[in-house]
């Protein structure tokens, strides 16, 4: 079997959508993130220590927006697409994130990766993210290193000051 | 030059087939392993402190299964394909892995990048890696941190526990 | 909108070429690293504690073999390009960097995050990097920690030896 001219270039898409995301994530750029969503997107990201469930494009640009916030210092970083086609309009793709988060709230620098498994709708706008889960593979929290300097977090400009964000505990379970 | 259409949907197969075995294992899963590999590959891994060599598929799977077990804390993340072909049926293909191994039974947290030197080639079943050696370009050695909690690690489900791992110092060659 | 089979093979091209980019940084590949600049290459990356501004192909291969040396420990992975076209023969880019800088004269160990914005310019040899900027995304900065081992760094070898490097000074602000 090979991938038809129509499907590499769906294909180029889709990674760029992803591309999008994880990058809006971390400069805090919600106009651009909102874009990449599905207006009946669904999430349910299963971590080490928390769960979160968001439905809908609205929701889930506010939960992100709330949580990498201007005192967070995060890193997504997404590898190894398994795209493949359930029809010509839909398909699924695995992606393997590395990601830190940095949290000065909790006190804890978390390292992690995960196994997202998403459904990928195109729409008159281009492909868009309906779907997408991930599991944690590892995840490893420590107490932030006192020794560690934040010489640059792009976030602290672009992210949510502390009256901007909505609580994101509807969304999120933790389980420490 | 340009690729053909046939190269890229090949390119886009080759790449999907190393990350399936990336996400394999750290996963532990040696069943979907297995159909990554030619059944006569040959691995030869140059890492800091030690020399893979191995032959064979099933070889191939057990060392993995046995390395890679329910006590190791696994991550490899494999980047920037650089893959080209030797003719319509054989190719050859680098990739720049980061990787992370937290072992207890050694005590030590060993952070590394390496260069993949890969030929794949092309079967009834896909393409397959028949032919893999790395070398290292970074390998940093720490004592595990204490500090460290281990809040998910996907391996201690699906990894091979103590008396299911085979000694695998029959092809893993240690210099400290 | 869709890729045509031209664009999908240029994409793969720039993609290789990029990556060739970071595989030479991190092995002291000189010769083959100036075989990816346009002649009159301007770059300007904005990094934490730093600001760096080089012109012309030569001076990049100068600045780049003297800062990454035989005593430094050098990580650059490029992830999730999002790649466009201006016109036929120019391409703009947006990668994700992840790096790490040891660097046992500074006494400092700077891990830090990236966005790359680039051209690329199609010429008689192939895709080149015509323009490239960076913005931090984050960067944080930790003395170097005594208990690492340094177990393999590449650049030990292949890197310039101390009386073999240009004072990088003229090119580079630091701002600490």
């Amino acid at each position: 079997m090979s991938f038809t001219l129509q499907q590499l270039s769906d294909l180029e898409e889709i990674r760029q959508l992803k591309s999008r995301y994880f990058r809006c994530i971390d400069t805090g750029n919600s106009a651009e993130l909102a874009t990449c969503f599905a207006d009946d997107i669904v999430v349910d990201y299963r971590g080490g220590g928390y769960r979160l469930v968001v439905k809908g494009k609205a929701d889930m640009v506010e939960f992100l927006a709330s949580s990498f916030h201007s005192d967070i210092v995060a890193m997504h970083h997404g590898h190894t697409p398994e795209i493949s086609f359930v029809d010509a309009d839909t398909a699924k793709g695995t992606w393997y994130l590395e990601d830190r988060f940095i949290d000065p709230v909790r006190g804890e620098d978390t390292y992690g990766t995960s196994l997202y498994y998403d459904t990928y709708v195109r729409t008159a706008d281009g492909w868009k993210l309906k779907h997408s889960e991930y599991d944690r593979v590892i995840e490893l929290v420590s107490p932030i290193d006192p020794k560690i300097e934040v010489r640059s977090s792009m976030l602290s400009q672009t992210g949510r000051k502390p009256g901007e964000r909505t609580d994101t505990t509807k969304w999120l379970e933790w389980f420490d």
